[in-house]
């Protein structure tokens, strides 16, 4: 997506590195940083330079080729792929990018193996700006059916960052909204700041490179919104989607959906296919990361923190939620929007296409 | 309440000065502001060095003796009752004390207003007291009916700070709190950061000087304690409580309740007499703050601030949000709990009575 007119994608391959956007720089500085090593790769992850799940899948894989033309042997291929397995419990997208690796490179002659894993994990990153992009265009006539009943613009209320900072580009919950954007629907967009991480700020951001109008909140805000009418439909994306439909997302997210059902607004979770779990038979079995106290503890502007609590205040830090699948409305993928139950995630092709 | 063992109240007379605890400081620092004129009492309101519906009630009447003592003309007294009726607008404490003062005032001669509006401050500063501490006792039963059916501590979910920094002494929602602890019911209590302001921080600093124990989370973690049974009971105060029991109360709360509502899990509103707003007779009648947005672009430890968006982003920033009547468990005033409903409100004392 434009950031003030100039095109920019999450991460890209430069030389024998890999190039990311550090995001725990923005909003306030635009860094690039370089990752020589699966060990830059898995810190990366884990200090969340990247996040998102489906940037995280795509992160993993680059980690894995940074690996290979190390050691491509098979003790380092697995050992590459355990250590990028620890950096995040939740998104299952990263295990399905490893997993999508080991099978690509298991059978492949070590001294082929830096090569071939190079051009999988670039594979992966075309796939999923393809993907995402087809993600916009599945949601497109969720917004376009506001448009056509409703005066002025259509109001979203989004959560946490889901945009193309979340991905290489286009983004999931956000890439219907950059859709609409472009085709001429206009839109207005509630983005809620997210603590602990604050990345609403990202998708501000996000939105303001891009031109289209946006409104940041507190998460504390958001019910307000809802019950007042301020808010039209709910686009979230999706750390994991259990096979009966209910969605693991960043925390929070479910206070968002039990005020859009009390206030009958539509409530979307916009994932592509890799974030679905099938093995996963209910949210239950979902297991919630529990990060560092000190992202509750202080804020910070990516140079310097404040604290908000004394320092040795008594914290936890569930870093995800559950929202049941009785309260999403629909869950949109690639390939439309299917009911969150799971007859409708059943319906869904498995495993994911590699979209054109 | 205790700091380390030592009592402490928020404000107090102090020669001609009112002597408050600067909660823009805490919890880093504790510092004591001495207000000299009603211009001080109502910037110190403003900028929450005050804050808290009972508290806020409290210092607008000390800011009407301190403006008694510069000016005690009829005009002075409406000047001042004027200014101060500004300062917040949600609060309906802060309407009721100045009511109190001019009804107090009026009929007493300007020569005698200085020590008559002295007199009324701190009969209203020892009532608020003595308020605080029946609401303690009110709610206490709630508590005990959770230790009794329970093994290990009553697991309290608060929100904001409705403790003793938001009243003279002992607090509203907090009460119940402080109460069982001293009576020796086993107690823990979850904190929520209320974003923007993090009045979860004055909470935290209260029950850490008290020796309560307590974790604080950021606002969209309190869906997932709940969901996950770890909450057995939710006490939060409120602004205004109207005919039909709906409260406002800090932004997040209605999210709170809905989540408990999900859960099954009790949901108590405990608030002084002197909240319940008669002439207010739904949620929807109730004026919502819109507070400055800088409160939402960045956050600060009471000297230096971060930006947690960039500079010029577009926000909004409702302080307040309205809880349907339906989602309420009981509203607990001075004279116990009753029914968050018409018929429970209007069984009620009415006016407020001056507790011993």
């Amino acid at each position: 997506m434009l950031i003030d007119g100039t095109p920019m994608q999450t991460i890209r391959v430069v030389g024998d590195d890999v190039e990311v956007i550090d995001q725990t720089r923005l909003p306030h500085q635009l860094v690039l940083v370089r990752w020589r090593s699966v060990e830059d790769a898995a810190r990366g992850i884990e200090t969340m330079q990247v996040r998102g799940a489906p940037l995280i899948g795509v992160a993993a894989a680059h980690g894995v080729a940074l690996a290979m033309r190390a050691d491509p042997s098979d003790a380092g291929l697995a050992g590459a792929v355990a250590r990028l397995a620890r950096t995040r419990p939740t998104a299952v997208n990263l295990r399905w990018a490893l997993e999508q690796m080991t099978t690509s490179l298991q059978y492949v002659a070590p001294t082929e193996r830096a090569s071939a894993a190079t051009s999988a994990a670039q594979a992966m990153t075309d796939a999923d700006v393809a993907v995402c992009r087809a993600l916009g265009e599945a949601g497109l006539p969720l917004l376009e059916a506001v448009a056509e009943r409703r005066k002025g613009p259509v109001r979203v209320l989004t959560h946490c960052n889901a945009g193309w900072l979340a991905a290489v580009d286009w983004g999931t919950a956000l890439a219907p909204v950059f859709r609409a954007y472009e085709v001429g629907v206009p839109v207005e967009v509630w983005v809620s700041e997210t603590r602990p991480r604050n990345q609403g700020a990202l998708t501000a951001w996000e939105l303001a490179g891009h031109g289209i109008d946006h409104r940041v909140v507190v998460d504390n805000a958001c019910g307000h919104l809802l019950a007042t009418g301020q808010v039209d439909v709910v686009l979230v994306g999706a750390d994991r989607v259990a096979a009966n439909g209910d969605a693991a997302n960043k925390v929070g997210t479910y206070l968002k959906a039990l005020a859009a059902r009390a206030s009958e607004v539509p409530f979307h979770v916009v994932a592509p296919l890799s974030t679905i779990d099938r093995q996963c038979l209910s949210g239950s079995g979902i297991p919630i990361e529990e990060r560092d106290g000190e992202e509750v503890r202080r804020v910070s502007d990516g140079r310097t923190s404040v604290a908000v609590v004394a320092t040795r205040t008594p914290v936890a830090n569930p870093a995800f939620d559950v929202t049941p699948a009785a309260l999403i409305t629909s869950v949109v993928t690639e390939h439309g929007p299917v009911a969150a139950s799971a007859a409708g995630i059943a319906g869904l092709p498995w495993p994911p296409d590699k979209p054109d």
